[in-house]
């Protein structure tokens, strides 16, 4: 079993690329993970799980289809599973997601932006 | 749908007491939710499923059978499913908790810290 704590910024310094989530822990079939992110994603939904977004530094976009929320440092945005959304932020955003194992990050978009959902720092 | 943001430490001013984990958000079946304790809890587990601690105020301690574990301001640690555990905190600590929805903060433990697994604030 995991009997250290995860550290949260000493992970974060463990990588720099854009939009290519890191799994820090798992919680049943579920993972916590970090991303690093700026500029624009692309449209997509997750058909099969809700996904968690808690801004850790800066600050994110997230636009649906109609309207967007801008989602803070501090703030906790859970997008509800099927619903299309995309991600932005004008200057780097940190942030920590979780979602269920297995999850990529562009659901079925596909695209230049689609990164491995397991990658484990 | 969860169109606004939900801010951590406005949700932390609505609420004083302590042992009493309250219910910011849910994905899912799990749900988010955030404690304010200081002292001693009692000895517990929760058989089906794994629990995530993120400390976002203070550090706390968390207790096995044979050894300990200090999880600082910015550190997230699981506690299997399973793992008897007592959590502590010398000074008020706050956190947040990833669970399956319906957890008991005490497990089958019970006692007078065993608190409402349905209260949102």
């Amino acid at each position: 079993m995991e009997y250290h704590s995860i550290n949260i910024a000493e992970k974060f310094a463990k990588f720099s690329e854009h939009w290519s989530p890191k799994i820090i822990a798992q919680m049943n079939d579920y993972h916590f993970k970090l991303v690093k992110f700026q500029g624009e994603f692309v449209w997509h939904d997750h058909k099969d799980t809700d996904e968690v977004f808690i801004v850790l530094e800066g600050q994110m976009l997230i636009r649906f289809r109609g309207h967007a929320v801008a989602v803070k440092k501090g703030e906790l945005f859970v997008i509800p599973k099927g619903v299309e959304h995309k991600t932005s932020a004008q200057a780097e955003c940190r942030a920590m997601l979780v979602e269920v194992s297995g999850t990529l990050n562009t659901g079925d978009a596909g695209g230049d932006k689609t990164a491995s959902c397991e990658d484990w720092i």
